[in-house]
């Protein structure tokens, strides 16, 4: 019997049991999700304590109209001077030979699990955020804040989070597919490297944030904007010889919000453990794909 | 009268002249519709011709059941050997002294909208688009495609249709803030650059693709792993000493997808043009945010 016959028959036959059942099953759920909402909140409580600090939160401002033509002032002046762009000229000869340079330190990058705890120095972390900093934004509104954290409790406090919904992501809400299709990289729910790693930086994207009026301020294309500020700062990562992980910390975003008491118009959109290799790291012995198998030339 | 009295208004008088209007109002929307269809086909069909090609394209395959339990074979071997990574290692001081270095060079990134029609040599659009193809991706899927457009009649053809569309959307489909706050930057739906400079590098998302054994593949996180390969790419572009400009084409996909000849699995993300800027190029003269602006340290 199919979906669609199964809710003609009991919509014919006035099947009140049919209700019942599915609006105590409703009650239930509701209650036991509450008892683990409550149990993460008393597990969190002691770190957020730490954390304590000035939300740069807009919970209660006013959300103007979008498009009330009382408030039609860009968000950046609108008499911005364009000023001469002049970056250093390179010849034929230096774009090629950069080119391959590049390329080739950047083909040594590879996803690394297993990190030595040896801590970074505070500037370079401080420079590789800068970096990612400088990417470009739908209408320059640069929707990022990146939160690096290198004490010890707050990162096993998110790894106690990620591991305790990557075990449900594994066995309830992914596909058998995709878990048979990460087989091959030896990845599971429980994750060392969470605590391990000196330093962890989350990146999380404002979908909106406000001005110096006070009116919404909207972030045009913030997801790609975000991800592009990701790969940049992958690529600054790779550049000064760091290694890193990039994760997307799947069903993880509220309670990661919240320990980190990042504001509700912030949503983590990567988690990237940062460091050196562990002396024992190793890596899948993956190839990439070819350049004629993703590149066209027209 | 507001929507809700007016429809039980119609149910309840049994109005069939309102239906009549709606169903004419309909066939009329689909004939003017067809006619632009039509002389959007006309207009790209001598375009067309020339990228006749064979189509890496599924549209004729089965699609077997994402979780068939006798299909549950990884996209790449289970059994793919771990090896040692053994990066060079570098002392703090040098991984100091490259990301100031990196940071200095990634901070001259500008997004430039008037490029020197000057050809790029053929070998770095390679390497550039080589070197985005070290980006991570969710379970090593590689979901990207880069087609490079240098062929003129084709920029120009490209050129039509995002005119098109973006004076659609400058007009008719974005807010009326969306266009204020895009005022300071001067962009406008005439894009003279994308007929101008040298190359335009087009990123495909492969939504999916297929197995050797005819099963479908799964890209997971398709849409972050192709923004992220975006921002390793624009990263390229900067170190050779190249410029872009980052543009996501707004309801471009499907007549850009058509006219380059894609298969129906993989969506227009973002469309750079790439080169040299122009002589006389000019950029609006913005501020990025500061580190404590963007940064959090825990």
């Amino acid at each position: 019997m199919n979906i669609i016959s199964l809710t003609l028959w009991t919509l014919e036959h006035n099947c009140y049991y049919v209700y019942t059942v599915l609006i105590v099953f409703f009650i239930g759920f509701t209650v036991v999700h509450k008892n683990r909402l409550e149990a993460n909140l008393n597990r969190t409580a002691a770190t957020k304590k730490k954390l304590a600090r000035n939300w740069n939160s807009g919970r209660e401002r006013d959300f103007p109209d979008d498009d009330d033509p009382d408030h039609l002032v860009p968000a950046i002046p609108e008499d911005t001077p364009h000023v001469p762009y002049k970056p250093p000229q390179r010849t034929d000869e230096e774009i090629l030979r950069r080119s391959r340079e590049y390329y080739e330190l950047m083909a040594q990058r590879r996803t690394v699990r297993a990190f030595s705890p040896e801590p970074i120095p505070d500037e370079v972390l401080n420079n590789i955020i800068k970096t990612a900093g400088t990417s470009p934004s739908g209408a320059h509104t640069e929707p990022w804040t990146f939160v690096v954290v290198q004490d010890q409790s707050v990162k096993e406090a998110i790894r106690t989070i990620v591991e305790e919904e990557e075990e449900l992501n594994y066995t309830q809400r992914m596909s058998r597919q995709w878990v048979t299709d990460l087989k091959p990289f030896a990845t599971k729910h429980i994750k060392p490297y969470l605590s391990e790693a000196p330093a962890l930086l989350l990146v999380f994207r404002q979908t909106h944030s406000w001005r110096a009026d006070g009116k919404k301020k909207m972030h045009y294309y913030s997801e790609v904007s975000v991800a592009i500020a990701a790969g940049i700062l992958l690529a600054a990562i790779q550049y000064c010889g760091l290694v890193a992980l990039t994760s997307t910390p799947l069903n993880c975003n509220a309670r990661l919000r919240e320990l980190l008491s990042r504001p509700v118009n912030e949503r983590l959109e990567l988690l990237l453990p940062v460091g050196r290799p562990h002396q024992n790291a190793t890596v899948p012995d993956l190839s990439r794909k070819t350049l004629s198998e993703i590149m066209v030339k027209i």
